[in-house]
């Protein structure tokens, strides 16, 4: 017994207030390696495929396992909004978790080392990230500095240094990097082996591309705007779901005042995606991108907007409107954006969707 | 001979194109410990105290040497924007200064190593950061994307990927960091640590500390907004002249399209400086950075702003109107801000002012 403690090298924290959710496991070795960090943990597995197919979930892993099926059980019509074969079917796993915190992975990141050689305990470096403030509105050159031997440098407002609450904690990826489809084909050798020391908040009004790959968020906060959208199977692109979630994410913390991290903790990614079968499903989406990219650079969030939920529906009613002419892709896009809040709100009672206390961000 | 040349470790990168600045050096072992890394250069020490003393360069450094008589017999009545008994009055240098760029730095400052024991050529990493292009108008989660074995990560607007022309790079500092007195007094014993092995671009709209300790510019691109302000003999406050200098070189960046990058390369600040007589020069400055930091956030400079130096008279304009009521000194300052660009004029003849090329920034 003694032993098997042993193995599990920290303490687990937040273990009855965070999920892991994952979009269907297909390498076996996956849970193994993660075993002494996620064991404590219950894992929500969204199978992404073929549902009559089975994952094997070893022993010992307390976990729920939701395929096709029970997707379409559970959300009745509006499964219609869950993506298939694909793995932004995983937002199906934040809403049907109960927790605080919600921590996803893919299953070809492993654990990665510090420079001294350490496996880095991932879950727990997100979970300092997720505990401790934010601070989008002002840059501290010494990032985050309320971390241990760090903290506001000189020139930093008083007014600002008890900060904003932290929504989402966006994780790094050491080895393969997440490149797009035309940089994998013009530098299929490149590694990222450089260790970046640093957790920091990405500043309010700027925008980043969050990627699904190693990221956590406070799901009371912040869940109902991590919709992966419609990705894979029927649907003309791909590979855009995270990039979706992390736009509309971003615009809605910089309205309700909540911050956003990125650096600490890095995974190890074993393996990169075939390029060319990204290239083809980016292809649509390297060109939208030019669009979307003003479109959230410029929207603005009226101040009835006081929950996650009434920002994301009126953040709906401005992708009709505006990119609806780019494709009738982004009409169907804005329809299932309405679906994802219909179905959030059947599963999760109003109350969990209370207003932000903050309320929204002054305007400067 | 070949010995001589060997203690230079590094080509001297834009030998004849930049100038470095030094406010006093009261720390002679200073040069000697930069020997190696400097002395390719010209320098221009700007002496802040007393004119009668005489400062000793030692043997081999290319120099000149401003005191206050100099000052005083260049600029004649203009002389009254330029600090005395402060090392704001190190801005006196870019001024004169005839090369594209300047490196400053404070003489208790000296050569940081990196984790592996490797003396670090800041100047070397400056250039290099100046010499590439910014990412101002998204955020690239990888760091700087153009640094070798890096990129810009899935999900950044092809668009965008050409950068912004850089204008500032700010370096940081290990052992001492720059802290406020209030947080000096309250951490005496804290010593930055952390080697974060990282170059980032501040986004537009975003403000930052900038500290004079470890600075490179671009003098063509944004010299006349390096103007660091009254501070010191006769003035209410002090310490806020790097801050003062940054905030508005900031919006003038963001209005032209320019960008400034902050993190490598790290000096060793070696001592911390008296924290009961930083907090008498800070005091008021604590105040009224409350202000300020609104203002400078607001501020927002018109379409006819296409050098420099108009986008900083109009900023002086918006100076004296909304910070002139928080006090009789920011006044002053607006009358100063407007005498510096007149002194930089003379100095610098209309065709260095040049318009920036690219305009001023399309608004969002």
């Amino acid at each position: 017994m003694a032993k098997e403690s042993s193995s599990i090298p920290c303490t687990p924290l937040l273990k009855d207030e965070l999920d892991i959710v994952i979009p269907t496991i297909r390498n076996l070795d996956f849970l193994e390696m993660w075993r002494p960090f996620f064991q404590p943990y219950h894992l929500i597995i969204v199978q992404d495929g073929d549902p009559s197919k089975t994952i094997k979930v070893p022993e010992g892993f307390d976990h729920e396992l939701y395929n096709r099926n029970d997707i379409n059980r559970i959300l009745g019509p509006k499964a219609a909004c869950i993506s298939f074969k694909d793995s932004a079917c995983r937002c199906f796993g934040y809403m049907v978790s109960k927790k605080k915190y919600i921590y996803t992975i893919d299953d070809d990141c492993f654990v990665a080392k510090d420079p001294t050689g350490k496996e880095i305990n991932a879950l727990e470096q997100h979970i300092k990230n997720l505990l401790s403030p934010a601070t989008p509105h002002f840059f501290n050159t010494l990032y985050d500095p309320y971390r241990e031997g760090a903290d506001f440098v000189r020139g930093y407002p008083f007014s600002l240094r008890e900060g904003a609450r932290t929504a989402v904690s966006h994780g790094l990826w050491l080895n393969i990097p997440d490149y797009d489809a035309p940089t994998q084909l013009v530098k299929p050798r490149e590694r990222n082996t450089r260790y970046v020391d640093a957790v920091l908040t990405i500043p309010k009004g700027t925008l980043f591309p969050m990627c699904g790959m190693n990221l956590a968020f406070d799901r009371e906060l912040i869940g109902p705007a991590m919709y992966f959208g419609l990705m894979g199977d029927g649907q003309p692109i791909g590979r855009y779901d995270d990039m979706w979630a992390g736009w509309c994410t971003k615009v809605i913390c910089d309205h309700l005042g909540l911050g956003i991290k990125t650096g600490l903790p890095y995974i190890w990614h074993s393996k990169a995606s075939n390029p060319f079968v990204n290239l083809k499903k980016e292809y649509k989406g390297i060109f939208w991108q030019e669009e979307l990219i003003p479109f959230f650079q410029s929207a603005v969030l009226s101040k009835e907007c006081t929950t996650v939920q009434k920002c994301y529906i009126e953040l709906s009613k401005q992708v009709r409107e505006k990119l609806g002419k780019i494709d009738p892709y982004f009409t169907k896009l804005a329809d299932a954006m309405v679906t994802w809040i219909e179905a959030w709100d059947d599963l999760n009672p109003p109350k969990v969707a209370a207003e932000v206390p903050n309320g929204p961000a002054k305007a400067k």
